[in-house]
């Protein structure tokens, strides 16, 4: 529902609310960064002492760099929900995503909960996904299946982001749900990993954000057999969920502020699995970098002196880069390919650009956008906008 | 001179040389890029074995990634040099600017060097100072004197830089002249200390590139009593050399590649050096933040995000921000300074940002630019321009 953060004109919905009719186990993963959200405060410590049975989120607000009273509201909130749905306030998950440093307008938040609860819908799952957008122009939802013996279990999810994104983690919110019968222990644990292989592997703009949060909830009404820690169902389960979650965090750079392409970088030939890491990361932030793909410009030159600075084990003289498999550099010199053939690939709206250090077995892949001037008009203004009169 | 790197006309200047015509004193500072470009390489050789007499320099192309035949190139470089002027190849020290993955026309060069030989003028410090600009917009000169006893000491420097530009080093070249009689290692330990705070405290765009040099020479024509190591002229000459390198260092940030704003970053009371300096640069960085500063929107919520994750010690509570002593935060939140005071800081040409940890006492400085539409424009197209055909 719209409750008037994004819009005083209350036309946007910037409200959601998410319950479980059943227990569930939950899991979670939030960001790294040092300065915290309230709202990923409350739900840190809120998940790590009880089972979670309603999530509730707000877009156009983070509530973050509120002081103490941000945690005061944060409370506020899932005390609201709680009284509205016969629970605990810790039992409530609470997010939110926008700007930072504006005080959150919790009274409309919290006089909209009731409405907002009597919304509840088993079909509203994509009423959600569209809820907690901000500067994203589309929902994004995905979804798996696979089966433990005879029965099928889902995963379904949703998020959001589309600035703000560095890997560990992007101003990214995504929630996912599962029927699976699984323990807190095997959940926890196929998170952290798919959030690794997903979430940590995209970057739009190198800026991570003080609201991240992966929220997942299962409630075992799959009746499957539990999944346990280190059995077979659990790879299943692990690559169920990291292909919702690989799906979505494609989407957030698809979907990347202002962005004309999308473009993996894939090291390879790393002596180390950091080296590849370090790699990647710098040569998909790189401002320099970005502009040449944005202008379809295979200036693999750009490309050399990222990897020369990004702090990895590498010898020039070996490194190989490619465009769509086609060579760009070789030994690290220009490759006799014709230019007007790398010119056509990098004017594709997806690229492929790998590089082969050639010195080890380690990989890494990031996925990135390129930098366009849109970028730099769409994010000119955001605060004073927010404040003004103030 | 122009020998046709540039510009296929032979319009714009892009080859110069420096020659001394007494015996020198000479020190340099070269990129930490892992990939370094062959007259980088070149250099590192000749400055460790032998007294430097003359510099030459080319700008257009970068001769970088160019394989063995960078360095072979640079190598003949240095040998007409040496021929022309009855000196060895060892004595000429050698650097490039521009493009990188691009072979050098070393034959153009080559065959330039008598006549750049016969233009050699001891009033052409200017010209020097505008054969060496790529993407700058004007040169970049600066200097200082000081007394030993009753000798005045001269020093004198030019530079470039525009793009490609951040700590450790920026795509930048400086050449300083001095007529200071000092030992090899003051020159070289006070080349150092002066390259430390001024060029390693500059970002443009977060790029550092293959070529950059900073080169000292000394003559010693000033006949002063000899500067040594630790002595009271060596701390004049060092602050003279500090004050030479920061103007230009200042310079090069204010032509910044369509830059619209100078920003100084400057963090305290950090609980150690690094975290100040991890501080300072990842908020000169940001993409966001930079954005922020081109629309003269005084986001502080994002500074305070990227302080979060510069990956240094700080306590959200704590931290103050201001722009030119105007608190936008205090103890982590809104300050109650009225949106339009601050907007109307941020929208001047220079603004000084301070960011207050209250850890520590450790401090640290950045002066960078904003991130500009022009920036991603101007970026877009270089390297199939240049090689277009092949």
């Amino acid at each position: 529902m719209a409750c008037g953060i994004k819009d005083p004109a209350g036309k946007k919905d910037d409200l959601a609310l998410l319950v479980s009719d059943e227990a569930t186990v939950a899991a979670a993963s939030f960001t790294t960064n040092r300065i915290k959200a309230a709202p990923v405060r409350a739900s840190m410590l809120h998940i790590r002492n009880e089972e979670i049975r309603a999530m509730v989120v707000n877009s156009g607000n983070a509530n973050a760099c509120n002081g103490p009273n941000g945690l005061v509201d944060a409370r506020k909130i899932c005390k609201a929900v709680g009284n509205e749905l016969g629970i605990r306030r810790r039992q409530v998950f609470i997010c939110s995503t926008g700007i930072i440093g504006v005080p959150l307008p919790v009274e409309n938040i919290r006089e909209s909960i009731p409405t907002l609860a009597g919304k509840l819908n088993g079909k509203n799952w994509g009423k959600v996904a569209k809820a907690i957008l901000t500067s994203d122009t589309r929902e994004k939802m995905a979804g798996a299946r696979f089966h433990v013996g005879q029965k099928e279990v889902t995963v379904t999810g949703i998020a959001k982001g589309a600035g703000m994104i560095n890997p560990n983690m992007a101003t990214m919110l995504c929630f996912i749900a599962t029927d699976a019968d699984v323990t807190r222990e095997a959940l926890q644990q196929n998170v952290h990993c798919a959030v690794d292989e997903s979430f940590n592997r995209i970057t739009v703009d190198g800026d991570m954000s003080t609201n991240d949060t992966v929220l997942v909830m299962a409630n075992g009404t799959a009746g499957n057999r539990c999944i346990e820690q280190g059995s077979r169902s659990c790879k299943l389960f692990r690559e169920a969920l990291t292909c919702v979650m690989l799906d979505l965090a494609k989407q957030i750079v698809q979907d990347g502020e202002r962005a004309t392409k999308f473009v993996e970088v894939h090291v390879r030939g790393a002596a180390s699995f950091h080296d590849a890491e370090r790699v990647a990361q710098a040569v998909a932030n790189s401002a320099l970098v970005k502009c040449s793909w944005n202008g379809s410009d295979p200036n693999w030159g750009r490309i050399m002196d990222v990897i020369g600075y990004a702090g990895a084990r590498v010898r020039e003289e070996l490194i190989d880069i490619f465009f769509d498999g086609l060579a760009a550099a070789r030994n690290g010199m220009a490759s006799d390919t014709p230019i007007d053939q790398l010119k056509r690939i990098v004017s594709e709206p997806e690229i492929r650009v790998v590089i082969d250090l050639h010195l080890g077995e380690a990989d890494h892949t990031i996925f990135t956008t390129d930098l366009s001037e849109g970028y730099v008009a769409f994010n000119r203004q955001e605060y004073a906008e927010k404040v003004k009169g103030r």
